[in-house]
């Protein structure tokens, strides 16, 4: 397994008392990962005990934590969340990332050309940092001899798709703004060209194949932090593809792995008798 | 002039569209700069044309910009300030600090004598670094050469006080804290041994000494950023008393000065054409 981050984030955790716009909050616990959507995936996969490599674009700051990436010579975006000991949500702020030269560029290619031929399945997670043009993942996509897994959104989304990757994996959002619209769903899906695993929050997900399509819900609200959730539902379906488990069992053991990430506090991780609990209560039905 | 900032910080600025507490924001421009109070009263009196140096502590991210300070193994804090496109208010994060070895502590010191020795004034400003003892600014003030003046709060600003500065910069909640109460204003200033002087944010500010107290007050409300605006006051203090003018010019020159820094959209920075108008405008009355 491959999971590719090119907008790898140093993910800042700030604990403060509450939230209070206009204000000046002294921050009590401050608390540094390496993160990124594909970096999240990965970590989930190494909990699972799934073999995975990890690559993308790390600056300075980030190099000795992700040892399997390109190093670049501009400061890989931040990501600060506010959480608060007196509130419920936590409140995200992400850095747009750093400027990538044609050298670096070229660097990734490579390690992705050497990485790609050994993988089972190919990740490619969350957004693009600046400057890189709009079509990278479709020419990823192009390039991998394995089936890629596409989670990201707008215009990388938009031409990702024409490359035909082996599954997508938009929230409701990212729907909406692919399509323009609201979405109709599941007959949206099916217009897309490629298999569509649609995240709907504490609605579950539906995977739209050529196969058949399934709706999957979790058994009750799952109370937690939302933050890598996706990311543990993308893990579960590139292990899921890697195992070629059929598409039904995907969907159930994403969306059980996705709620057991909800239990754990931190992005990148899942609790584990979460994980077991849910999946014998997750229901699924062909739709 | 000196100014001394030993939880120099990182001050990072985060524009978005609106803060909404518990959602995500993409940050639309990344502004950093090298910050914490004394750093700030040093750009200021740059600005003035005032010759000053400035020391302190500075991790691996300040080094470069900040070359007169003593480097640190530790990361210097970051500020993280969100400014809204549609707001008005700047929302504020800060970070404790680094720990502080002996052999730093000891390398400020030499620093410190080395600088204070060629010092008139010299500024001793801001929070002090998790694991330096509360006294610090009282070794500071008791070496100290030069007539000192301290801008701190807590325990630094109690402890302090007993080493005599030259005159304290409190603001309203700084001396509530201080006298564990609402301040009875002029007369608590006059309880606490050395010159105060209180800045009363839109109110103005209050000079109370042995020789005589004043009241200063801007012509009316000054709409803009007040961050920094309590160091372009401190600023101004220590060119009133590195130049030997009178209390009451230094209160009204202080007052202007910092109406003119809310005027400025950063910290350590101040209007030119506001100062100019202010310094005529700004009222003085014996109280």
């Amino acid at each position: 397994m491959l999971t590719v981050t090119l907008n790898a984030a140093l993910d800042v955790t700030y604990q403060i008392s509450t939230l209070s716009p206009g204000d000046t909050h002294r921050v009590h616990h401050v608390h540094t990962r390496p993160g990124g959507k594909g970096v999240n995936v990965a970590d989930v996969l190494t909990q699972l005990g799934h073999p995975v490599t990890a690559t993308g674009f790390a600056g300075p700051e980030l190099t000795t934590r992700l040892p399997g990436f390109v190093p670049i010579t501009g400061q890989s975006r931040r990501t600060v969340t506010i959480v608060e000991q007196t509130g419920t949500g936590a409140t995200l702020f992400t850095e747009p990332g750093p400027v990538i030269s044609p050298g670096e560029w070229q660097a990734l290619l490579d390690r992705f050309d050497q990485l790609a031929a050994h993988a089972r399945v190919v990740v490619l997670s969350g957004s693009l940092p600046p400057g890189l043009p709009a079509d990278t993942y479709a020419q990823l996509i192009t390039r991998s001899p394995a089936p890629v897994i596409l989670d990201t959104d707008g215009d990388p989304l938009r031409h990702g798709l024409t490359a035909r990757p082996a599954l997508i994996k938009p929230n409701l959002d990212e729907l909406t703004r692919l399509l323009g619209r609201e979405p109709d769903l599941p007959a949206d899906c099916h217009t897309l060209g490629v298999p569509v695993a649609a995240t709907l929050g504490a609605g579950g997900a539906l995977l739209a194949t050529p196969d058949g399509t399934w709706r999957a819900r979790p058994p009750g609200p799952v109370p937690g932090n939302p933050t890598g959730a996706g990311d543990a539902f993308t893990a579960a379906l590139a292990r899921g593809l890697a195992c070629h488990q059929p598409w039904p069992t995907v969907l159930a053991d994403a969306v059980a792995l996705s709620a057991a990430a909800v239990r754990s506090p931190a992005a990148g991780s899942f609790d584990p008798a979460a994980y077991q609990e849910f999946t014998t209560a997750v229901t699924v039905e062909e739709s």
